[in-house]
């Protein structure tokens, strides 16, 4: 057996996310018409190349709309294909929206979720008049003003070891909701407020809840401080509307 | 009489050009199914909004494919709206591929064509070992290296008043092909290389002839000076292939 791990970028516009929807649990009458799923694009690929039932591990699951620029992702393999003609063939067949950046062989033992020591995320706001075209997919836009250095500023509540709980999917709890978040920054950049998250590890929608809050906070709807209230209440409700999925990029795994 | 000019932003990868297709002129049983552009698109926006047959007149047409950060637009109308309005009103009901960046009252001989001084051009090839999902509509890719600065250095042959027969697509001849290039910019950024042409006017094709060429030079197919000799040729044999279309954006008119 070996072990390749892929980096790999998507464009998560037309996807379901990368998970794979279990339709084979439901009856036949059931069945939905099957949605795309970024996973599941890849494994079709790799069944084809390597005539053989391939199942992809990812560092994590990326909702629907949700991009990346390096996801990465392991599977186990007979195959004695190189990793180099490998990532040719994939990116031969694969659709251009999914894009094999690199294939590499890795140790037996290596495992692209269990492994990951933190994650970097990149949301994207447009903030300006008028939306641009280039980025309707890529950024979330917003028309009113933004304080970008007040949600700089209450965001370094955010930063260190916490209880993540108030930013937390409410139907989708983990039982342990402390995360460390290593770098949490804020900045401006031709029209956009870019905010840039690492992390060792998000809960469901955590990265979109934070944001949600800190565009409040944009807005004027927060007082100074307020962030720092909101974590400590561990509690959903207190926190800002999940912000929507097209902004959030997956920028980085680090091992 | 009012004469309303916008300076329009859109991603043409889902158009079929600027300009309308002469569907009318076509007996019935030819007519193909009517294919989408960007004048037409925003014809019928303006034909809703004011309620009269609006005919717009832009700086120029770009090709199907071909994207626009700043176009301009004109239209004469006997509505009384605000340009503001009128903006808001558009961007309400256009698709988010085309978006109106302002709308202004000019004066009645105000035209956006023949008073266009110049027009700045930019085409983007994406020069990496694997192509980014996220410029796929946007740059053309070329995988292997690119020498830029042969690029640029060649293209200085090309900067003042020429005849740029040799860079005009032989089925779409004009009478005068004299053009002048202000400026032709080469520079590599973020694993692109970006060439930006300014021009007091194009040529059918031009533009894309133009990059087509330089990618000859860069890939080490034409030797130093034959730029220089390709332009003097005056025939479109010499030069090399049109450039895909979809790396090429109209940046900015100047009036």
């Amino acid at each position: 057996m070996r072990n390749i791990a892929l980096v790999i970028e998507y464009d998560g516009t037309d996807y379901c996310g990368w998970q794979i929807q279990k339709f084979h649990r439901l009856p036949l009458e059931k069945k939905a018409p099957i949605r795309k799923t970024v996973q599941g694009t890849i494994e079709k690929a790799l069944d084809k190349i390597l005539q053989e039932k391939i199942r992809i591990i990812a560092s994590g699951r990326t909702d629907s709309g949700v991009h990346a620029r390096a996801q990465v992702a392991n599977f186990k393999t007979k195959s004695k294909i190189s990793p180099l003609l490998l990532k040719a063939a994939l990116n031969s067949i694969l659709p251009l929206d999914i894009r094999i950046k690199s294939a590499l062989e890795k140790d037996l033992n290596f495992h692209s979720r269990f492994q990951a020591k933190s994650k970097s995320y990149r949301y994207r706001i447009s903030n300006k008049k008028v939306p641009s075209v280039f980025t309707r997919n890529y950024a979330h836009f917003i028309s009113y003003a933004l304080d970008w250095k007040a949600m700089r500023r209450e965001a370094r509540a955010l930063v260190g070891d916490h209880d993540f709980s108030s930013f937390q999917a409410k139907d989708k709890r983990e039982r342990n909701s402390f995360r460390r978040i290593d770098e949490l920054k804020i900045f401006k950049k031709d029209g956009e407020i870019l905010i840039e998250i690492k992390a060792n590890g998000f809960l469901y929608n955590m990265a979109r809840n934070i944001v949600g809050t800190l565009i409040n906070v944009g807005r004027g709807r927060l007082k100074k401080g307020a962030v720092k209230e909101i974590l400590e209440k561990k509690n959903r409700k207190f926190a800002g509307a999940t912000a929507p999925a097209k902004g959030l990029c997956l920028m980085k795994v680090n091992y």
